[in-house]
């Protein structure tokens, strides 16, 4: 038996302590945006600085202003070095209501299709994937006593609230976190079959803006129509920001959005991709984005406006004629190529600021952002990955594009100079930021594999 | 002195005990719209009945298919007949951080400028109005064993929620509810040195609708822009509401709109309404409403369409990049004249059906209507009931419209076939609806002193 088929060996026989290990995990709540949770937090970052020391990591939680950071060294292997990043933090669980099961109260449940998935908030953002990684560095040191290089672990918990306390931590640490290469899991596979590398990733930029009016709540038979109402003000700022072909209004908004490369294009097309199956998934028929645009560039090489939430005067059971003193929305912008977070804050205030009457008052809520990003994937360590990834699958693995934003990407290019290899194991039904969120229980399980394939594969 | 002069001097040796009863009252959270109050509203309409029972009143609440209503008689004088009308269900509390003491623990403040004030929810709408009634019957039943005229009492509990329970009962109950005169206190002063008969009410159009999209909540980056987003689709409808001069933009919606006569045009003209002043006192400077009327005529004899309440998506602490399944908004409309309440609903819905995107859906709920209405002054009983008010308060008292809706007076006027004194003692800077709402020690003294005077000028 080769040392990589005595490592997948023993991750397969060591399967149902790896979940019960996830599932303790699973169990803290650490919703990173809301302070009510900040203990449970730093509860999920020690239960990993733990796991980690059991293993042979060298593990702290490091401090921060926000959440504590896990950093967690092996190198005592020779060769190129890795540094894995990944996040303990999780989405809230709002609606409540609408999760079939406590979301910290994971279990394996089997789908009607025959698939079993693990279910809880965070079983595939992020937690499930980090463990993946996690479990195949401790096969390789349970086995053969080594990683097959050196590896380094950086798992922070400010990734679901655009928390500012990653990056100076980086720019502060770097000469300590800085590898030959990034490995990040904290995406999908391209479908179930097929694992991915994702080679583009958005960029993010997260305002809130509060407008108030009166300074009081005020009924709107006595003031209805004479006293400015904000939710009328919101609402006509909202309905702005997109034309009627779905682009965004914002001037300047689209300063450094390119066109893709007609090769990466090529590729994309290739790829087949049903946007009907894709939108119907979720009950949906027609894309709702840029008129002119397919809905994959939609989701992937396009930037984005999404009114993430808005609300205004009464919104309980019944009825309350009201005009509220008050209202307000939470925007997010993803962005593409060489979009500046900073210039489309400013444009976004000022789009604002000139929409709300002298007598009204707005004030603004800096979310966090972070640039768009992507690869050279000429850079071999991608090939190497690939192929491992093909191996476990039995499919060859696909570079793709992906919606969503990982912030980090791009301090890991800038900031510390590496090239990542985001390969995450995630399926489009998995539910995350949203109720009944789950990690198909192959993917834990193959997701694993891969990476202990992976490891072997960077040493050579 | 005089048998009238007799029941005034009672009233003012009584004020301690009446604001204890006054007080009882408004320590029941008597929400109408909010079913976890369903019991209190029992409750309030229970001790309306207790405490008119115990002044001589034939009283009952009577079974509705929501909240009971209270109706009680006293028909044992002479001469022409009146039904007093108020109702004793208060509006929601939040919101309730905005509060500076418990809602529903009643107390008495002393202002800056002096005035003392009963500061609690329905203090103002309608409890401490209702009872200003209750207390002028009980004089004098107290001073002679008689009321000047035959009284019934008609006290609903679903005035704030618009309730369905009332015109059916009305109808059902027209041969035992009909009188000579309505008289209702559920109006406000012209301002606090003068008080006024409201002769013309708007009516209430109250709608809701919420706007499905997605069959789950979707993650912004994996779904933004190619899924439709309902925050986007409330967003623009009720952006779309108003053109931009401030008028509503639903087909037909002025149709039933008249000009105000000039001679009550002149009238309000000479009240010397100072619309900077009005709007000064809750911190706003501008007019917001149709850009060629007054604010007099925005507030009372122009047609409205505000949000009073709008929501969807993520509104906790912090950021979600979520793209909701639903929003929703809550809307309604003043009504004038001869507009049609049930054309206006069908317009509305509509209107709002043909800016929802053919793969989402949209449901809507009605919260009830009433029509405008206005009265005949030149019945003898308006100038009785001047002559009445003026001497209370050596003022002359004003005839008035006002914004807000009482939909009853309507059925007052149209089922029972009477016209309606609309005697208030409210003020501008009340807050009902709002937090920290009050009602004026003097409101409230004054108040039952002119019902008392009130009564004994309809018996002559």
């Amino acid at each position: 038996m080769s040392d990589l088929d005595a490592v997948l060996a023993h991750l397969d026989a060591d399967l149902e302590p790896a979940l019960e290990r996830l599932f303790a995990l699973l169990r803290i709540p650490s919703i990173s945006t809301d302070p009510a949770y900040d203990a449970e937090c730093r509860r999920a970052a020690e239960a990993l600085v733990a796991d980690l020391s059991a293993i042979g990591f060298d593990a702290t939680a490091r401090e921060t202003p926000g959440h504590p950071i896990v950093v967690a060294h092996d190198r005592s292997a020779q060769g190129p070095s890795a540094l894995f990043y990944g996040h303990y933090d999780v989405q809230p669980v709002d609606p409540i209501e609408l999760w079939e099961a406590d979301p910290f109260a994971p279990s394996i449940e089997t789908l009607p299709d025959g698939r079993k998935v693990i279910r809880a908030r965070g079983a595939a953002d992020d937690k499930g994937q980090v463990m993946t990684f996690v479990e195949a560095c401790r096969a390789w040191k349970a086995v053969h006593g080594r990683l097959p290089i050196p590896v380094s672990i950086l798992i922070e918990g400010e990734e679901e609230s655009g928390g500012p306390s990653l990056p100076p931590f980086m720019a502060a640490n770097k000469d300590e976190l800085r590898a030959d290469i990034g490995l990040v899991c904290d995406t999908g596979m391209w479908n179930p079959e097929t694992p991915a590398i994702t080679t583009m990733l958005r960029g993010l930029c997260g305002e809130e803006f509060v407008v108030t009016a009166a300074d009081r709540d005020l009924h709107s038979g006595g003031y209805g129509s004479a006293a400015a109402n904000p939710n009328h003000i919101v609402a006509a700022i909202l309905s702005d920001l997109h034309d009627a072909e779905g682009r965004v209004t914002i001037p300047g908004f689209y300063e450094g959005v390119r066109e893709l490369p007609e090769t990466l294009k090529a590729q994309w097309d290739r790829l087949g991709f049903d946007a009907s199956a894709f939108l119907g998934a979720v009950g949906l028929s027609y894309p709702a984005g840029e008129a002119d645009r397919s809905a994959l560039e939609q989701i992937w090489s396009r930037p984005t406006c999404e009114v993430n939430g808005m609300g205004g005067g009464y919104q309980g059971a019944g009825f309350k004629t009201v005009i509220p003193s008050k209202a307000s929305a939470k925007v997010s912008f993803r962005l593409v190529f060489d979009q500046d977070p900073d210039r489309i804050r400013a444009a976004f205030r000022q789009f604002v600021r000139e929409r709300v009457p002298a007598d009204c008052k707005v004030e603004f809520l800096d979310h966090g952002s972070g640039r768009a990003v992507s690869f050279d994937i000429t850079n071999p360590a991608y090939e190497k990955a690939r192929r491992a990834l093909s191996e476990e699958w039995g499919t060859e693995a696909a570079f793709i594009g992906a919606g969503g934003s990982i912030p980090v990407n791009h301090e890991f290019k800038h900031v510390l100079g590496m090239d990542v290899i985001l390969a995450g194991f995630g399926n489009d039904d998995d539910r995350i930021h949203s109720p009944n969120e789950k990690y198909d229980l192959e993917s834990f399980r193959k997701g694993a594999r891969a990476w202990a394939r992976i490891l072997h594969a960077l040493a050579r």
